[in-house]
């Protein structure tokens, strides 16, 4: 089960790596002033912890919210490249700042720490994919990628290709009392993926049974698609 | 032949698949009112048909103009994520509104049973991939998805990687009387795809004439930089 | 070591392809008019000089860079795809202008014969990719693709995926008194692919040994993630 990488590493930049999305974590003590000028952060720091990976932002970015939840690391900058390797969803960049070297290393080896946990339940087939997540407290990574509201639950609902995601959120919404934040589609809110991403908040009882509701159909429906089980990499952590 | 998947679903709003594309057909009779909310469509109905896949946007916009002709459904968002697993074109995300779900559902059908005959003119190679469309009538999916004047003739004429779609517009404009609508490139027109795409009105015939010249020198193109001959996977249509 | 493909085309368009990256070099001798209204050059030419790829745009860029320092032709578009055929980078598509057919088709071929050169400095694994460049003095097409100052040393940092590249950024900075040009990310100044890479211009040995130091940790970092040694598939030009 352990499928994290060498960290023998001499660089004294490299925190850890995981196979989990080829997620890599790095920490840069002291930036060139010069080049954070041209960084699209929302907040200036000099200490930089970095997660990236070419598969999955929404487990990157749920690991992270540990990190700074264990940590004084703000997050001031998710982005989210078009990637996955040939699949339809996102790879991400999400850099956290402070002051303090040795927490943002803290921060990041948390993250990398949640990889397995946050990607408990990304159902991948052939056809597509499916990603559910679920926190009862969000914190700033949450917040700044993926739009939560500090402190209060949060829920991820999201299908590839989209129409799944969209008959998702629609029962995701049916079941239970919870609040949509954002619906994003191909042409919007995402870059370009080929995914339908429901996020909400609310009770956290409710928004659980939001995201398993749609995760219910999301794996009927894509099991339609790929005429065979959509299937997990790592435990559901979701119940 | 016969690729289509598995209908015997005990999901209601699953319509049906084809292995062409991973395309799924769906359909949602009353969407949630905080979902449609949170869509961007022109128009607002509670009955959705959808049509949504991983390979192919032109194919299924063709398609799903069956599905709104042989229905009263109107198409109310198109939407081109990057996908095509790897390939350098586009997915889709095809939703119609109606008021009445049997109507939505035989929509989706009927686009369902156009998609192999939609999919006759995408040729494909290791090296990329050319998509010719022709219709002598255009209806409001291929308005909407696509630029196309309704009522009237509508060509598609496209290559990957996009350098060859440039070559196969000059022919094909050379070629004919017609019209063009646009021309999309990487950066303008696409979600980043690597494809140069012309879109053409006019006379029927005369655009009919105008893709078939496209596609003549797109296959030599393709081939010289393939080194094996383009292959569709259906009959061509367009002759 | 030659992997140019079979030029005994009829097509008179097609000047040459390389199984490198997949790039096609293509000829317009006189574009026809309604075309070039449709495309966004940022000059008007009716002879046009195309090379379009699935894999690489650095390379391309400054392989055509060398096109245009011996010719007359003018670099009028340059585009980036995101493609790489299921890789976290780009493809391109590159347009010159000019007034003579024979110009075009020598600048297009000056680049193919380039491109084994410009792609000495990528390197690949399983996990990602690194790319460096530098010339000691850019012309137009690096001008209008990468933002290079005419005349002066120019210098490619990237990685993907993109945190490495913002350490080999860093560290670019940090080695040598060089000016930073721009720090594209997944969403900032790139078709949301997966690198961080930095533009750089100055005194050519400084620009030289920043590419150098960005490399030298690039490789370390990719190597980590990896578990195996990323590798060129042309010798390595920058030393």
């Amino acid at each position: 089960m352990n499928d994290f990488l060498n960290s023998t590493s001499t660089v004294p930049e490299f925190v850890g790596a995981s196979k989990a999305g080829d997620t890599i974590g790095l920490v840069i003590p002291s930036v060139d002033q010069a080049l954070l000028d041209k960084l699209h952060v929302n907040k200036q720091y000099k200490t930089l912890g970095i997660i990236s990976d070419r598969t999955g932002a929404g487990p990157q970015i749920m690991a992270m919210d540990e990190g700074v939840k264990a940590t004084n690391m703000d997050t001031i900058d998710v982005e989210w490249p078009r990637d996955t390797k040939g699949g339809g969803g996102h790879g991400s960049l999400i850099i956290v700042g402070g002051d303090d070297p040795a927490d943002a290393r803290q921060a990041v080896q948390v993250a990398l720490d949640n990889i397995h946990r946050t990607m408990g339940d990304v159902y991948n087939s052939p056809a597509g994919h499916l990603e559910l997540q679920f926190t009862a407290r969000a914190s700033n990574c949450a917040r700044v990628g993926l739009g939560a509201v500090e402190g209060k639950a949060f829920g991820l609902i999201c299908g590839c290709p989209s129409g799944i995601g969209l008959v998702m959120a629609d029962k995701a919404l049916k079941t239970a009392g919870v609040e949509p934040i954002a619906f994003s589609t191909p042409s919007h809110g995402t870059s370009f993926s080929n995914e339908g991403s429901l996020t909400i908040t609310g009770d956290s009882g409710a928004v659980r049974q939001a995201v398993m509701a749609g995760r219910e159909i999301g794996l009927k429906l894509l099991g339609e698609l790929a005429s065979s089980e959509p299937k997990n990499d790592f435990p559901s952590y979701i119940k």
